[in-house]
């Protein structure tokens, strides 16, 4: 069934919708009186609607809440850095945002090839926001990730603390390092935040890898392939709800 | 490091290297005398080798065996229904072959858009099957994944026998399913096979359901987001890798 996000509290059972939810609603998916779908307010909690009027108003009545709620138990934020492609950041906001992630951030890394300049930045944050939203309706979550951007490793450190602060390191696979993953994620408890850290396609500079060390942010290993830097997050992901969703320890 | 893969026996420690290889490394990578790289041979046994002559004939010298090997210990056998766009079977297969999957198969499912008629499907398995073997070498795999197509859902379950036999099923999200997939993947053991099944964009049809049933296939969730038929199967890849690989059962 088709969701979508309202960013308003609820205040009544009949709901104004929104210009764009309207369109969608009515000309694009050619709802008529009765059809039904959902709703999400401000504060994440979703509702079965029905579509009562088109004109002049389009409104809703809430049937029910819905009890449900799809939101990871604890709160991923990605720190991707800045891959060359444009369709990277796309993969990993659309893919990130159906599994799970709360923020996802794009950094400058020393190794990023592509750069976002002040004017870029907002045009491609919007855009990005866009996919993440509609991506949000589709796989029905109860909150809209938010995307950025950070000019550097070092902001990201200083502006996003977390309870667990991770690195997805390339060298572990090479080492042989299979165990630092899982045990991370098995300390995780409902409400903790994660900040798992993700190198663009040449990977990250030793002395980025300094700046982790200092602040100890702890490197893990996704496995003996080498995976790319827009199918990490994902694996990454995969593995937080596996472990806090379905293994049965939350 | 580069890796290519070469379809024979080893036989000597000097290895005549394929035009394509050749022309890869000394054409596109400008390799010169000495150069570095790994090759993989039919046995999947992984070399350091280095660059010998270019002219006449493009040789390499082998200087160890890599010991590590990066495939799943589990076989993992991918069937996904075909999906509607060009783009979602070429993610799959790319994404998969990273993710370590050994077969990726596209069915015809009842509600799959898309068909391949007898003309396409061998050019469409052709580009795909190109798109894994590249994966596979910038993953660093030991092996290439095959890629093929089966009309019918009765057909692949007819001739693709596995230890275990899954589906992806998205009703499990909406009823709250949570530990299926958990108690699967932890019963795996070294060199078993895995069959998993994920329907196309529309799902699988209740006549496919009820011969999954019947075929005693099992449903799994993959937590309460829905995700789209690109990312369910890459979902999955990762909590195999995880198990099998870095929870310390393997």
């Amino acid at each position: 069934m088709q969701r979508y996000f309202i960013d308003q509290a609820k205040v009544e059972e009949i709901v104004e919708l929104p210009q764009e939810v309207a369109h969608h609603l009515i000309t694009v998916l050619r709802a008529t009186i009765g059809t039904k779908f959902e709703l999400v307010f401000a504060d994440r909690q979703a509702y079965l609607a029905e579509l009562v009027s088109i004109k002049p108003e389009a409104t809703a009545s809430l049937i029910k809440k819905i009890g449900k709620d799809s939101e990871l138990p604890v709160k991923v934020i990605l720190a991707c850095g800045l891959p060359k492609t444009k369709e990277k950041p796309e993969l990993i906001v659309q893919k990130g945002t159906e599994l799970g992630a709360n923020k996802i951030i794009f950094f400058e890394a020393e190794r990023s090839i592509s750069h976002w300049n002040s004017q870029k930045q907002s045009r491609k944050i919007t855009r990005l926001q866009k996919i993440a939203d509609a991506a949000a309706e589709q796989s029905h979550r109860n909150a809209k990730p938010q995307v950025e951007y950070c000019p550097s490793l070092k902001e990201l450190l200083a502006n996003y603390p977390a309870t667990t602060r991770l690195v997805a390191w390339e060298e572990s696979a090479k080492e042989g390092e299979s165990s630092r993953l899982f045990q991370s994620l098995s300390k995780l408890a409902k409400g903790d935040s994660v900040l798992a850290i993700f190198g663009p396609e040449g990977g990250l500079s030793s002395a980025e890898v300094n700046i982790m060390e200092e602040n100890k942010v702890m490197p893990v290993g996704l496995g003996p392939r080498i995976l790319r830097t827009e199918t990490a997050p994902l694996y990454f992901l995969a593995t937080v709800s596996f472990v806090t969703e379905l293994s049965g320890n939350n």
